[in-house]
């Protein structure tokens, strides 16, 4: 697709759009709108022009103008992605939603909350909370990610065993399609069968087939009491295996299920500075169990702690304090900025199998590892299968990064495909992954992806080459 | 779109690929397949032919003749539906799945059915239980209708409060694409965003975009409790207002909050051939908890049971146990079945509002009924907000009855619309709704939902003009 230039009288017609104090040209504040939580130069691009707009109709006609002009438009949330999905690798306009930031709504008859997309998700946790209610959303980013991110990409994060992905959470939006229509889809109902599930389309979807303006999220009844597990296991497979028997054997299903392997466990000492328990363990897994009643909560951590015992679990640490709950949470909260002192150069993958091809995958990795000469730290989210497999390259040169990174993608992924699993859970595509993502899904789906791309985003200015490259 | 006709050669080839034995061209036998559970004979109509595919490859290949020749093709599951969604209203071949009913695999590692989509959903049900599982989806046709019927239309069901509908618990499908194409969406990962949400673009799509020949089906732990409340009240206003209180004041989710106005007590009444406890009462609401344990399920219905009684509630009956469960269920469960008595003649409704909405539109319908003389029974999900607004026949003279009728529907559309809420909340659009549905929602999204049908059915051959008219 040839794309055109943001020219000066464009950025005039912009400035007319949304206010010149809302249009950003400064080389070096664009870089900062260039960039997301992915570390490589490679997935790094400027923009030509961002623009900043307060609402629906401001983002409608500065679409309007893309297409008219031809000037892809990256939409972005708070930047905190981890697959350069917000990255603008052709240029042209980013169109942040940092502007549209309020809570419209709280409503407590029916148990939503109305908002904007730039409301970060601590804020919407912290919110919901103070008028009594719960939202289950929980990426490890949610204190800087916005909503609007969350949604757009389906984020998980750490409740999703129980609570599901964001996208449970979504029952309307309002957005402004590639062509600039704005249209509401969904509400407050929350059963509804009128038309395709065109609100479940557009999570997950990157910013490819629609700007997020408006959120119609569902709240659920504040839990009251949490207890949170720490268990060293001797080694991954032993303590994977206690999943399923959790809600089989318990009957229980726990808020979260995390892992964390030995170097995770080796780079959480360093960086929190304090030695960790069985700190030599193959595995641990953290179990998190919410219940609206304290007797109800003591009986499910026994029961789990029990399963755990019963079936490999080194000791069982019950945090049932704010203090010792957050002591446990850290040491797996903090991987990503813990793996960054170990390594300041690495690449967090997010593969995703059934739960019990959890071992497999990790022992081919460990072999991939080997083979490769590479250290590979490996944690994520047992109960969902989630694996955040992450590439060190510590002292290696840079060449040989390169190179070794993508032959043991390669393989990390060929695993992962061969053992019933995809990509990416929770992170998403975005530029970084789309090459690979064509590799390993079915043409046929790659075909029906590029054909709903075109046929709502026609002239594919909405996040072009983000999720899939059409022709 | 100018379809052909089903001609002697279409058919020997038809039976080449399905089996002479899994042709059905008798006209008796057509008739069977030219209805559903909508008792109007405005959305009967006979198919030219019946195939009953085998396995995708089949299902397959009858779609490539179909595209071949140009003739349209409706998907069936078990004709239980209520939109006319499997009607072929214009003629050529019905595919039924009744011979694709195999359950191929309990999977008690990672929680998982996966199954063919003419295994009727109370066999699912009852094979989860026996395995010491739990399928959460619960239409009232659980006994007779298939899971395929259940996915394709998104069913929904007494238990959507707690569980959400069909959808929540499909992760992964095989479908055969209307151009033929055989492709498996998703899986048993628990977590996917590795492209667009194909599958849940699919559930309720009503067959509109492919035929479901494999569907992987989540379970959960079984739990082990449950009781039901049946708590009179003297007005639907103030049995409505305690369905946030349940959920806010006392922290509890139950299974299903189901309602039953006046004239469904006394159809009830007249059906089970039996006096129902406070006959006279405005309204009936029915409660059903769950829970893993014996006191979190006392705890929860006597929370519930102190709401009801402080918000109007005129008594508590509680069933306990198997026996006195089922006799509050029976008056609900078959209030299709009592209303037909009363009315052989009947138009079922399946509007949905947001939960706080209820009493307005009830109120409107009600106003409705008393303008054009015709009584309108009301039940249903009063958790989801679903409203089954049941227009009786009676003994109204046939021509009055399409007239008032329309018109009626035409008021109560509006209301609906007004409140915030949709036409179908689970029983889908298919022809019965499709120029109601094209009226009131947003012509943008009309548009998209028409251009995501013709990028994926080119042809139109796949169950055409329901849920949408593509020019």
């Amino acid at each position: 697709m040839p794309y055109n230039k943001v020219t000066d009288k464009i950025i005039t017609e912009l400035e007319s759009i949304v206010g010149v104090e809302n249009v950003v040209t400064d080389q070096e504040k664009l870089e900062i709108y260039g960039g997301d939580e992915v570390p490589e130069a490679e997935w790094k691009h400027p923009p030509e022009v961002v623009v900043k707009p307060r609402n629906a109709r401001e983002v409608s006609e500065v679409i309007k103008l893309a297409n008219r002009e031809l000037i892809p438009v990256t939409p972005r949330g708070a930047g905190t992605g981890l697959a350069a999905g917000a990255v603008p690798m052709l240029g042209g306009i980013v169109l942040t939603v940092e502007n549209m930031n309020r809570i419209l709504e709280i409503d407590k008859q029916n148990l939503f909350m109305v908002l904007e997309p730039g409301v970060t998700t601590g804020e919407v946790q912290k919110h919901a909370r103070e008028e009594g209610f719960f939202y289950a959303g929980d990426p490890c980013s949610a204190e800087s990610s916005f909503i609007g991110g969350n949604v757009a990409t389906n984020a998980g994060g750490n409740k999703a065993v129980k609570y599901g992905t964001t996208s449970r959470y979504v029952y309307g939006l309002e957005v402004v399609l590639p062509t600039g229509e704005i249209t509401t889809l969904g509400g407050k109902c929350v059963k509804d069968v009128t038309g395709y599930d065109l609100v479940h389309l557009m999570v997950g979807s990157e910013g490819t087939l629609g700007v997020i303006t408006k959120i119609y999220l569902k709240l659920l009844p504040l839990p009251s009491y949490n207890a949170v597990l720490l268990v060293p296991f001797t080694d991954m497979r032993t303590a994977i295996n206690i999943v399923p028997l959790i809600m089989t054997n318990g009957g229980i299903i726990p808020t979260s299920i995390e892992f964390m392997d030995n170097t995770c466990i080796r780079s959480a000492e360093e960086y929190l500075n304090r030695k960790l328990p069985f700190g030599d363990a193959g595995a641990y897994i953290i179990i998190e169990v919410e219940a609206y009643t304290e007797s109800q909560l003591e009986s499910d951590y026994e029961t789990i702690g029990n399963i755990c015992l019963e079936n490999g679990g080194l000791e069982v640490f019950v945090g049932d304090n704010k203090s010792s709950q957050e002591k446990i949470w850290k040491a797996r909260r903090y991987l990503a900025e813990s793996l960054r002192v170990t390594s300041p150069v690495y690449c967090m993958e997010d593969i995703v199998v059934p739960v019990s091809g959890i071992p497999a995958v990790l022992e081919d990795i460990d072999n991939i590892a080997g083979k490769y000469n590479i250290k590979i730290a490996n944690f994520g989210h047992a109960g969902d299968g989630n694996i955040h497999a992450t590439l060190l390259k510590e002292s290696m040169p840079d060449d040989t990064w390169y190179e070794v990174k993508e032959k043991v993608l390669e393989e990390v992924y060929a695993s992962t495909h061969a053992h019933g699993g995809k990509l990416s859970g929770e992170h998403g595509i975005g530029a970084k992954r789309v090459k690979a993502m064509a590799k390993y899904l079915d043409p046929v789906q790659m075909q029906v992806i590029a054909a709903i791309k075109k046929a709502l985003d026609p002239n594919l200015v909405l996040n072009p080459d983000k999720l899939v490259n059409v022709d």
